[in-house]
This record gives structure tokens, C-alpha cells and sequence, in this order.
């Protein structure tokens, strides 16, 4: 009796919401010896990949609609999730304000805090970040006037970038040569801003950044913190190639460069679970470009190389931290390449 | 002695150059019960995932170097290759121009004719070939002049679009919503072929071509021609959604309201293997867009459904067209996802 109590409360269902094509992170989940619970998706979309891996899935609405979270609490309930993964980073700060609702009822949300997710997403904020903390950053800012200053005085030079403060690195960017160009790219990318689903994020009312543009190789580190937001280890990876704003090839690489940004990242932002960002090389130096606080499309590359963030997160959400250990091998390249699943 | 001698008569070699992320098409191939022979392929990156399925693989240079057919002619005599399938558009006319130097070792090409080749690269002719065969096409103009005189007769209408006359769907594409905007497009869409690596296809003076906007539901459709050119039938699926410019989901319907132009097609075409075209819908009527006499990033949705064209090709490679059965299954939705493979 006792026994089967102890099982009960020992088992971990985990729910993937905005689950999408990340099929791999449900299949890694799966194949870990350490877990004995049911993985559960939602989507809006019941073609999405991932759900076709998933022991039960959800066709849910926007994450904008009003009863988005209604839903999930529901399926949390029906199903005895007992942790949240998001995929989607428009449905992080979402899920962080609503916290309280999901720990009623046993949920614990894989996921940083509001303040650490407000300052992923904004690319000035993040900026910020790099400077207080010692992480060197692209010369960055937030009006017209302050870069033609920096140009003037020799800061900084052409090329520049133009881009949204809030939003993914794709959308809506421009690589300015000349003055007279960068007032026109502000104002364009500033109404193209207004004019997304991405305005609801506008925090402020600078929207625009203008971005040193650093030439150079792409590294993707993926940080892990467990579910207390402390620190065990980093996996890093040279980009070799980019397909629909995704890692698409990629090789292991030595941490040693990124081991002190990854520990000031970590123990600043006090993430759970994992933490992607991205880095920029110039003559040996390493520009932090982006923190996104989630399983992004890198991780796959982390974890074919050792680096099994899936196990250590499971190891803490059973209260086993002390057997956290990442490890990784380097020099190892992998490549995405497509397959088919029956859609739901 | 004589059993041995016809084994090894029978043993397909099959090489696939420029194998890229197509490595599911080599897993359908080793998959298939008939296939008893080796899969060799070929690649500039030996990172290409395809290359990871090849019982034998080689990094060889780009398909415009000049030692690059000397590559591949060396690549089959030494691995005894009986059929080659390219998987590159822009490969196609090298290897077609130099079909007898196969042939002279034994290597047959699952490709189309030179002619047929060039019609399908160049969005002018397809439509030429639409209009003498009964295909309905997008009205469609070679130069400004032509498009605005149309537009003032009212045999069409903005949107239009003006994209590069040969090169892929995504290229230098715009969308012209008024007079004014035209010969701009048009004279900037011109310098950017001319500045691309497309420029070397321009088999005339009139590289831009201005098309009617077809908005509607989008279809992918595989036609299957034995090695003898021989029509054998067709699978058809409406794309649901797209990415980097491949179908990303798809859902097989019936052939009915293409069987027709399908047959136009491959009769007057008469290629070889696969050719994947793409049609638009508007008002239950079907416009042909584009033929690509090859395998395409859609042929995943017609073989999970049902639709095998690797047995059909390797049945009329073994010299068994009478045995070829083309059917599927209609109404089955599927979607890629990825997954990653260590590279060679």
C-alpha cells in the first residue's frame, strides 16, 4: 500500500504546449530510462509533428485567446501533468503570470521568472544584461540620432542593423551601409513592428534597435539550470548552417570561451531547465546576441553529443539534483534533415 | 556460372547526385524488397544528410566546376553504377547534355530530355505548353508593355506578379498592386537574375515574367513516366503549408481533377521517374505553375500515402513496366518534422 503511493506520487506526466515541430524533444523524453510518466501536447494545430509522438494530445486555441488558459489548467487536471514545457515564446510570459494557477494544482511550470523572460525577449534590455554583467555586446541603440552620433565619433561603423526590439531575429530586418539610409529602415521597421503580432509586446516607447552588425561565426549555447535556477552546465555549438531561422548544421565546440558568460547567464537569470542563446565571434571575442529561456532548435545538437538536459531535468523534477551531471563531446556534427509523420 | 552472370546483370547501382537533405528518398530505396544493389550518392558538403543513409558516399566539387562530370563519370565506373537520379534542378541540363557518356559505361539517367528540361526551367514556355495543350495556365507577359495593355483591356487584374522567367518560386518575387510599380519591378527583378547564379539559364533576351495572381488553394502533383517515357499515373496532394520553400504538410486528395493534365504532361513530356508540378485553384478550376521533372520536396507525401513511385522505377528498371501499379490512399494528412543525423 504503501508502496503504490509512493509510486503515484513519483510519477511525472509532463505537457508540451505550443508542442509543434519538436518531435525530437518528445522522443528524447521518451527514450530516458529515468522516466515512467505520459507526455501530453496541445497545439493549435492538430497536424503538428510533435503531437504525433505524444502518449495524448490537445487541439487548443491561441495562446491569445481568452480561453487559452482555462483550457491548459483543464488539460492539466484531466491528465495529472505534473510539469509544464513551453515551446513558444510568446506563451512564455503568459504562463509566468498565471504561475500560482498551475502550483494549485500540482503543476510545476519548466520556466524562468516574468522578469527574466521580459528580459530574453527585449534585445536592449538583454543588451543591458551583457554590460552590467561583463559580457561583451554589439554596440547597440535606440534612436537615429545616438547612432549617426557613434558613426560621427568613430564608435562604431557600417554595415549596421536595423530590428525590432521584441522578437525573433528574422522578422523585419535591415543592414544599413549609410546614413542616409538608417532614418528611413527606422521608421519602416517601426511601422512593420506596430503592424505584427509582435506590437503586444512594446514595453516601451523605443521600439527600434540599431545593432552594430558583427561578421563572424554563429555559436548557439544551450545553459542548464535545474528546477531551483541553479547552475550545472553548458553545451556549446559553432553554427554551420541557418534554415527557416533555425540551426540546420552544427559541430560541437570546447566551452571553455563561453564557461564564464554561461555562469553569469545562469546565475543571473535563474532560469529552470534550459536556456538558449547565441553568440557572434570577432578576433577571439564572443558578443552575446540573444537569450531565449526554452528548449530552442539547437538543442537537438546538445543533446546527439551527450549533453542530455533531457535526463537532468527529470533527475530534478524527482529531487535527485545532486546526480545532475553535463557532459558533452566535441567536434561532433550533426544535420537536421526532414521526416514525415501521419498528422493527428 | 550462367545464375551468377545474370545476378550480377540484375544488381542496381543506383547513385544520387546532389543528395542534400533528401535522405528520406534514400531510406524509401533501401527499404524496398526489390531493391538488391548499393545506394551510392553525392554531394558538395559531406554534411549532407542524405549521405548518411549511401552504403557509399563521396564529397565531389560544384556541378559548374569543370572537372565535376569527370568526378561523377569516375564515382560509377568505380562503384558499377546502373542509374543515376539527380536531385538538383540546376544540375539536370549538364547531366542531359551528356547522356551518351553514361550510356557508354552503362549508366542510365532517370531524367527527362534536354528539350523537355528546358521547357520545364523556363515559366514562359510552361505556359506556352499549358496554352497548346489545354492546361489552363496564369495569363502571363514578357513585358511591361503587354501587361499594361492587358490591364487596360481588362483581360486581367491586379495582383500581379513579376518573378525571374527561370529559378525557383522564391527568387526575386514581387507583387504589383498598381500601374506605377510595374516597370520598377520589372527592371529590378531583371538586374537581380542577371546578378544571380540563374544567369547562365537565359536562353533569351526576356528574362522577366509578369503573371496573373492566383490566389487559392495550392496542389502538389506527381506524375510517374517508366524509363521509356511510358505514363503510369499520378498522386495528388493539397499543400496545407509550406517552409523554406518545400510543402511541410500536405494532404493526399483525389486525382480526378488533374488525371487529364497529368496525362497531357507526361505524354507530351515524356520523362523519366518523377516529375512533381504545382497547380493553383480558383473557382474549381486547376492552373498549372511550375513542372520539375524530378524527385521534388513533396514526394514524401505521396509515398507515406501509399503512392510507391521507388518500386514503380525500380520495376521498370529491372525491365518489369508491365508489373507498375500506381495507387494511394486519398485524404491522408501528414507533416515533416526533423530529425538529425551524425555526419559523414
Amino acid at each position: 500500500m504503501l508502496m503504490s503511493i509512493f509510486m503515484v506520487e513519483c510519477n511525472l506526466n509532463i505537457l508540451f504546449s505550443c508542442a509543434g515541430r519538436r518531435k525530437y524533444l518528445i522522443d528524447y523524453f521518451k527514450a530516458e530510462p529515468l522516466f515512467n510518466g505520459r507526455l501530453i501536447g496541445t497545439d493549435m494545430s492538430r497536424t503538428a509533428p510533435a503531437l504525433a509522438a505524444c502518449d495524448a494530445w490537445y487541439e487548443v486555441p491561441s495562446i491569445y485567446d481568452e480561453s487559452y488558459l482555462d483550457t491548459v489548467l483543464d488539460i492539466c487536471k484531466k491528465e495529472a501533468v505534473t510539469a509544464l514545457i513551453s515551446l513558444n515564446d510568446m506563451e512564455l510570459p503568459i504562463l509566468a503570470a498565471n504561475e500560482k494557477r498551475f502550483s494549485d494544482i500540482g503543476v510545476r511550470l519548466v520556466l524562468a521568472e516574468s522578469a527574466a523572460i521580459e528580459l530574453c525577449s527585449d534585445k536592449w534590455a538583454t543588451v543591458q544584461f551583457g554590460l552590467e554583467h561583463n559580457i561583451p555586446v554589439p554596440a547597440s541603440y535606440l534612436t537615429v540620432d545616438s547612432a549617426l552620433t557613434a558613426i560621427a565619433n568613430h564608435e562604431v561603423s557600417y554595415p549596421l542593423i536595423v530590428k525590432p526590439r521584441w522578437g525573433s531575429a528574422s522578422f523585419g530586418l535591415y543592414v544599413i551601409n549609410a546614413d542616409h539610409e538608417l532614418a528611413e529602415a527606422f521608421s519602416t521597421c517601426k511601422s512593420e513592428f506596430l503592424a505584427s503580432h509582435l506590437a503586444k509586446f512594446a514595453g516601451s516607447d523605443d521600439l527600434v534597435l540599431i545593432q552594430e552588425f558583427i561578421v563572424g561565426d554563429e555559436y548557439g549555447v544551450d545553459i542548464f539550470n535545474d528546477m531551483q535556477g541553479k547552475y550545472h552546465g553548458v553545451v556549446c555549438k559553432k553554427k554551420l548552417s541557418m534554415r527557416s531561422g533555425e540551426t540546420d548544421k552544427a559541430v560541437t565546440v570546447n566551452d571553455a570561451p563561453f564557461s564564464y558568460y554561461a555562469q553569469q547567464i545562469a546565475t543571473n537569470l535563474k532560469h529552470k531547465g534550459n536556456l538558449d542563446c547565441d553568440f557572434l565571434e570577432r578576433d577571439n571575442k564572443m558578443y552575446l546576441l540573444e537569450l531565449n529561456p526554452r528548449f530552442g532548435g539547437g538543442y537537438p545538437f546538445t543533446h546527439e553529443a551527450g549533453g542530455n538536459f533531457v535526463k537532468a531535468l527529470l533527475l530534478s523534477l524527482l529531487g535527485r539534483d545532486n546526480e545532475i551531471a553535463i557532459n558533452y563531446r566535441v567536434g561532433e556534427t550533426f544535420a537536421k534533415c526532414d521526416t514525415l509523420v501521419a498528422a493527428r
